[in-house]
């Protein structure tokens, strides 16, 4: 490994991800352009890691270095080579947390992109992915990869497996954008959990693989009608739906505003809805947040291109 | 529709196809270009549709026009396109019964493409494909796509949903080819479904739904390794897998000759095995009989391409 430049500091940004793409639950995420997190990591002679600070969080988050997934990822980067650099984090949350985009997922894959520009990029985007998935657990309890992974790789990620960890980039059609509506109400991802069911019907599952199926093969033939009429989940969506108020008549608004497919984002409470290019994308977002409004409900809408390129150094200085 | 010419025959030819493809059950198949059925269709100037002769099947099948899938496919195309031709059909079996190779679909898929090309071709392959399901209830006592589909169509066919019938062709990798092992034994498709669990865990269904996605994405892509590693089924092999004597020896024999992947054909008890390219097949197949024979088992090896063309005319008597 190269010998460090103390005090060099990088500045890296990672973006919002959709994951649990309607049945492919657990499976599937893909990356969009905004909104983000962004991490300044400073190179220190202290053989410590840090976290100096954190906007953005209206102070929810902790700054003890372990509990917090943007360090904690860098801790068992460093141990895992062997490195006994000094790293200062600052972490500016541009994401809500709790809100089904991949909050923890994007700081770790922030800090994971800044450090390892520090260190002489000693590691690919590849390598650093076990680094995010293990930090997920501080976040989640689960080491989950299908924020993790579109996050840091960009794309559109199939997650085949977690054990091995077994990450696939699926093509992403070119006209393909996504609206984000991010109602301004909280789900616990571990709420969220709770309310699955455990057992399924096998009937179910062949209805939610077929769909699964249809999923794939839409993104890798650039199929978007196939892609829309695969957009269906008849085994998590009905149960945490009704974690998110309103859900049934957002979703309307999103399909009756010429969307392919709308689903729950993550565990929720962020409804994504896929489009078939972007000029239509604003207009249905704000059709998605009116029906928000109509119960109570403000909400932030974003709006971006499927599949963008991930976590990335906005400012090297060197 | 033209008006037929009595007298006039067509031979067609439909050939074995492999559903339940590991984790993808009740959504996948493909057509091999051997073995399969053939049908012999003759316009008579009697109203009404005979199935004069059923050879191969060792008297087991009824001549029944109602209670076989060859004329039982025939009799509702006549009714739904309102024609009064009168049919007789000869049928030749090349599959095994209850083998596992669409052997039902096979027969009536034969049927309805010589009857189409005697009645001057009023349907496409498509249009004839729910004639070609409703048929499969006669056999199985459930009109399932996921043989009909692939024999009639040819290629790999992914059955997103049977209710509305949604069939979607997939690309297959040039080089990808299947061996056949058919045990001279016997496994009713009643029994068959008969050992499946009808409910199962959110673990196992998401593992398996990881590689119905898998399965499609490499059969998209052309990733074979891809593929291999998605011929996995955690939900259906282990409990129908004790129907077939042998079975995990057999396997092993396949994967031991370095087979991608290797399971169950449709619901039994053949075994199919896919390979990267036809040169090892036959090995491949021969150590799979092999290992059939070790516990007293004889067997039939076939050896195909994947995604051939399907049903077809093999003579028109015009």
């Amino acid at each position: 490994m190269l010998k460090p430049d103390a005090n060099r500091q990088v500045r890296a940004f990672a973006p919002a991800t959709v994951a649990n793409v309607a049945a492919a639950f657990d499976i599937l995420g893909f990356a969009l352009s905004n909104p983000g997190d962004e991490v300044i990591a400073t190179l220190t002679d202290e053989p410590s890691v840090r976290l100096v600070s954190i906007t953005g969080d209206e102070g929810a988050l902790p700054l003890d270095p372990k509990r917090n997934t943007a360090s904690a990822a860098i801790i068992s980067l460093l141990e895992a080579t062997g490195s006994d650099a000094g790293i200062d984090l600052e972490l500016s949350k541009g994401l809500p947390l709790c809100s089904g985009l991949g909050s923890s997922a994007a700081s770790s894959a922030a800090a994971l992109t800044a450090v390892n520009a520090l260190l002489g990029e000693p590691m690919t985007a590849r390598e650093l992915l076990p680094f995010a998935v293990a930090a997920e657990a501080v976040a989640c309890g689960v080491g989950h990869a299908d924020n993790a992974a579109p996050c840091l790789l960009g794309g559109c990620i199939l997650v085949r497996s977690t054990d091995p960890l077994d990450v696939i980039s699926l093509p992403v059609p070119e006209d393909l954008a996504c609206v984000l509506v991010h109602p301004h109400c909280e789900v616990r991802t571990a709420d969220a959990r709770m309310v699955l069911r455990n057992q399924l019907t096998l009937t179910r599952a062949v209805e939610q693989w077929g769909n699964v199926a249809g999923l794939v093969a839409g993104l890798c033939l650039g199929d978007l009608e196939l892609l829309g009429r695969s957009l269906s989940d008849v085994v998590i969506e009905p149960t945490r739906s009704i974690l998110i108020p309103g859900f049934e008549q957002v979703k309307r608004a999103a399909m009756d505003g010429g969307a392919l497919g709308c689903s729950i984002s993550g565990s929720g409470p962020t409804l994504f809805a896929l489009v078939a290019g972007d000029d239509r994308a604003e207009e249905i977002g704000h059709a998605m947040a009116t029906a928000f409004l109509e119960i109570g409900l403000g909400s932030d809408v974003f709006t971006s291109m499927v599949g963008t390129s991930g976590a990335h150094i906005v400012e090297d200085g060197r």
